[in-house]
């Protein structure tokens, strides 16, 4: 366990001017002649006054103070690495002994809940935004999604009605008409026609939402007692909340096709299989209806060929859905754009903005080319919601686009990422990770005892030890322990798939702090735990 | 169209003596010695240097601005109500023309975002947190709520298994056994046991998920071709998202069972109905399987019997659900505790902390009896997410307790919001605004014209303008054009719903900065718009 000091008092007192916890003569005004002492606030603990739950001054001092917080773990995430091992080093319930069994009947000062956080909830804390974090996709924040959530979070409203705030749900059509120019996605994903974009939470709400669209549009049509012989297809690549979204809808498990891949696609879907596969089931008097087709697998950032696929998913009439959560985001440069090209003849088109786009966590702007599908398998209409707008038809609400009556404004921060980035900026983002990685897979690639697994399209670099004399059971043992090693050591995070039975690394570029730096030195700490595993050893 | 600025000249530049926009040369220095004008970052949209997405001393400049540009709109929302009608009156389409048709390429200012957001997005804000908000159940925020939110927007870990942030996990067990120990549920909700707490987003994903494992485990018995034999029961007052949720999970629509409710019940699901209806259904050999209890409903805060609603659902071996989105909440008071008696007999309970615990959107904490059910039904296992534990069956990996995979770190918000207010303060601010529904309750049942519609248990009063010589379609029609009248004021916002073909009016008590005077100055915009329908109109 550890039990140190969070950021060696960089924590909540940070010599800005102004003190705190004492709810009085606080070195910090703000200007409108407020202070928050003024008898209904006392967070010292001690004999307590009633509160208010909202007190703008509070809100206000407070609010710096976390505002320094915030600022100083993100320094400290650079300055002083040493404090804060990337992959959490805890081991399970650690947290339970540290704090009290229940709830405080009296408030505590937020002094001690600070303290708290240094000292008990960051050693539990896996720092997804160290600049050393190289495991799963990033879910990469910046200055303007971080602002975006403040303000989200200040507003707090609720837009699942155009009435109940419709600047939130005209922000997100504007947004991600905005977003779908950058990415050329085609006219028919604007809200101009019958399609349209919908924030979701996360790519597993969009690809279950879709799936029910696309159910529910074919039962519609056969009938809803053949649910039983809908099949679905997918790579054995797909990204698990594919198979998940279709469990919850009611899908026979066995009705889920996952077609093999390997090496000789790169892991990405045969069209030829697909093709056969549909066949097949049509001829055994199965009813194919939708096809979930990949840009930027979770595994190895495998790519699908959507032209073929979208091609065979015409010919017969399936929902095609493309799930390019990761590297949807890049292809708002030209040159990565033709990893969508054919995207034409997709129903739905999903990427995560929380991923590689800078809108913190979550912002999963899905497209759909026909809106009004995914409204009939979703919509509800009780009466304490319903109202008169005058021209009611042009009224999106987006609760009948979503699983959830309730939502966030997420639009809010895309928007300020947009434009307080500007498009320019936001590639350069991507093209500088995507940088970062050719660094990665260069120095791989120059060292004999490695070997770069797949073809890097983006900011992921699959690769492993190579096996001794060909024994690929010793190589996946040895790549384990390589990974548990480097990843004990707190300094940096890499994670682990499996290809063709063979355990491979990933080391992902994303986080928003990252430097050549950092992936050099990433680099030196694989390397010298490989040493044991190399014949001679030299690291 | 409104074209005003927000809160005149109390926006971003509040005269807390920094000043913003031009990167360099602000009043404000940060005690750590840096400034942001360190080369890489012009705000000012000029020529454009490279930025970077994340910057610690542009996240604290920058974060100060944004924290007094919310605290000023809680300021504002209290002191210069007419700058914000509570219900937008904007017009649908009103924002597209005021915003450019693309992102764009370069940066813009902070200052510029925020200017548009106070004469743009402002006007098209329905304003929830506004202290003359009374329509739909409240989404409170609160000081806490708002730091929980920025502090987990801040850290941005993604908590999807124990191992990706130990933390978020562990204090999300420990926080809801917090919670269920303040509500006195039964130990079997408890992390101690066999089953636990998970906070969902919202209410809609809680009963989804208790559905979808309820689905599974009876098919696991029957089989999955009884699909369509599967019935549910709820009252004909059950949120919306109840119906959905049975929908998505492909239970047939004309199985779902909506028990018919009346005033002599207050609209509580009445237990003989159910029984009835279980024999009924066995008799003709249908499998009822899951009944949705609600403390609480959305229309009228109606309570379901949940001690023999529990025996029924013991008896037959059918899963119940308690809803209590809303009251529960109040149920933390031992006063209010009796509405949930019976709750031993539940398999799943849920309530939106967001709602009124002051949590901050979104926060939907759900104890479920078997955690198992819930594992079954939603687990995936991809490779890229094993890891090894020491000691694995203790570690709770959230992911397979929910419909997405990513998941945010919401315990952190509930957890300060507990010890920042203290049970009591909590139990206060619940009592707070009980006693404002009371006073409003009081005004109404005063005034002949108007009558209270349903016995008041929390802080939702309906009621309605009485009807003239018992002509019930005009009375509808004038309680609708009362509602239309007060809301288009912008002064007060408040909803409907309709019980037994009635239109009634919703009156709910819930925004954290509600005060007896604005409940008071409610009673007569109603009082006054109603003038013109009582016979003397002496209002």
């Amino acid at each position: 366990m550890h039990d140190r000091e969070f950021g060696n008092g960089n924590g909540y007192s940070n010599g800005n001017g102004y003190n705190n916890g004492n709810g009085n003569g606080n070195g910090y005004t703000n200007g409108n002649g407020n202070s928050i002492g003024n008898g209904n606030v006392n967070v010292n603990g001690a004999k307590v006054i009633k509160m208010k739950p909202m007190d703008s001054e509070l809100l206000r001092e407070q609010g710096h103070i976390m505002v320094d917080f915030i600022a100083d773990y993100y320094k400290n995430l650079q300055d002083s690495p040493q404090d804060f091992p990337v992959l959490s080093q805890v081991q399970p319930g650690y947290l339970r002994d540290m704090l009290p069994d229940s709830a405080p009947d009296q408030p505590e000062s937020l002094k001690e809940l600070l303290d708290d956080v240094s000292k008990k909830i960051m050693p539990g804390i896996t720092h997804w935004q160290s600049p050393s974090y190289f495991a799963y996709y990033a879910s990469s924040t910046s200055v303007a999604g971080f602002l975006g959530e403040m303000l989200n979070a200040g507003l707090s409203v609720v837009g699942f009605t155009w009435l109940t705030s419709p600047a939130a749900t005209e922000l997100e059509i504007i947004v991600l008409d905005w977003l779908a120019k950058l990415l050329q996605l085609p006219d028919h994903f604007l809200s101009t026609g019958n399609g349209g974009g919908v924030i979701q939470g996360t790519g597993c709400e969009a690809v279950l939402v879709v799936v029910l669209a696309a159910r529910d549009r074919i039962l519609k049509k056969v009938g809803k007692t053949l649910l039983p012989r809908l099949v679905v297809y997918a790579s054995d690549q797909t990204h698990s909340s594919f198979r998940k979204a279709c469990l919850i809808g009611g899908i026979h498990e066995e009705n889920i096709r996952l077609l093999k891949t390997d090496s000789s696609t790169n892991y990405g879907m045969p069209p030829k299989s697909l093709e056969e596969a549909i066949s097949h089931d049509l001829a055994e008097g199965f009813i194919p209806f939708f096809i979930c087709a990949t840009v930027g697998t979770t595994s190895s950032a495998a790519v699908d060929p959507l032209v073929p696929l979208g091609e065979i998913a015409k010919k017969y009439g399936i929902w095609m859905h493309v799930d390019a959560a990761y590297a949807g985001n890049a292809c708002i440069c030209p040159e990565y754009r033709k990893f969508i090209d054919g995207i034409e003849n997709a129903d739905s088109f999903n990427m995560n903005a929380h991923k590689w786009l800078f809108a913190n966590q979550t912002c999963s702007p899905l497209w759909v080319k026909d809106r009004y599908s995914l409204i009939d398998a979703l919509k509800t209409n009780p009466e304490y919601l319903e109202f008169k707008v005058s021209t009611k038809d042009a009224v999106v609400n987006y609760k009948d686009w979503q699983i959830s009556l309730s939502r966030r404004f997420r639009s809010l921060k895309l928007w300020m990422v947009l434009r307080l980035y500007g498009s320019e900026n936001l590639r350069n983002f991507i093209r500088d990770h995507v940088k970062l990685a050719k660094h990665f897979e260069d120095y791989v690639a120059q060292d004999p005892h490695f070997e770069v697994v797949t073809t890097r399209y983006f900011s992921l670099v699959c690769f492993r030890l190579v096996p001794d004399d060909g024994d690929e059971e010793k190589c996946n043992e040895r790549n384990r322990e390589l990974l548990a090693a480097v990843n004990s050591t707190g300094k940096i995070f890499i994670s682990h798939t499996a290809l063709s039975d063979k355990f491979i690394l990933r080391f992902a570029v994303g986080a928003p702090l990252t430097e050549e730096k950092h992936v050099t030195e990433a680099w030196q700490i694989i390397q010298k735990h490989a040493s044991k595993f190399t014949r001679n050893g030299h690291y």
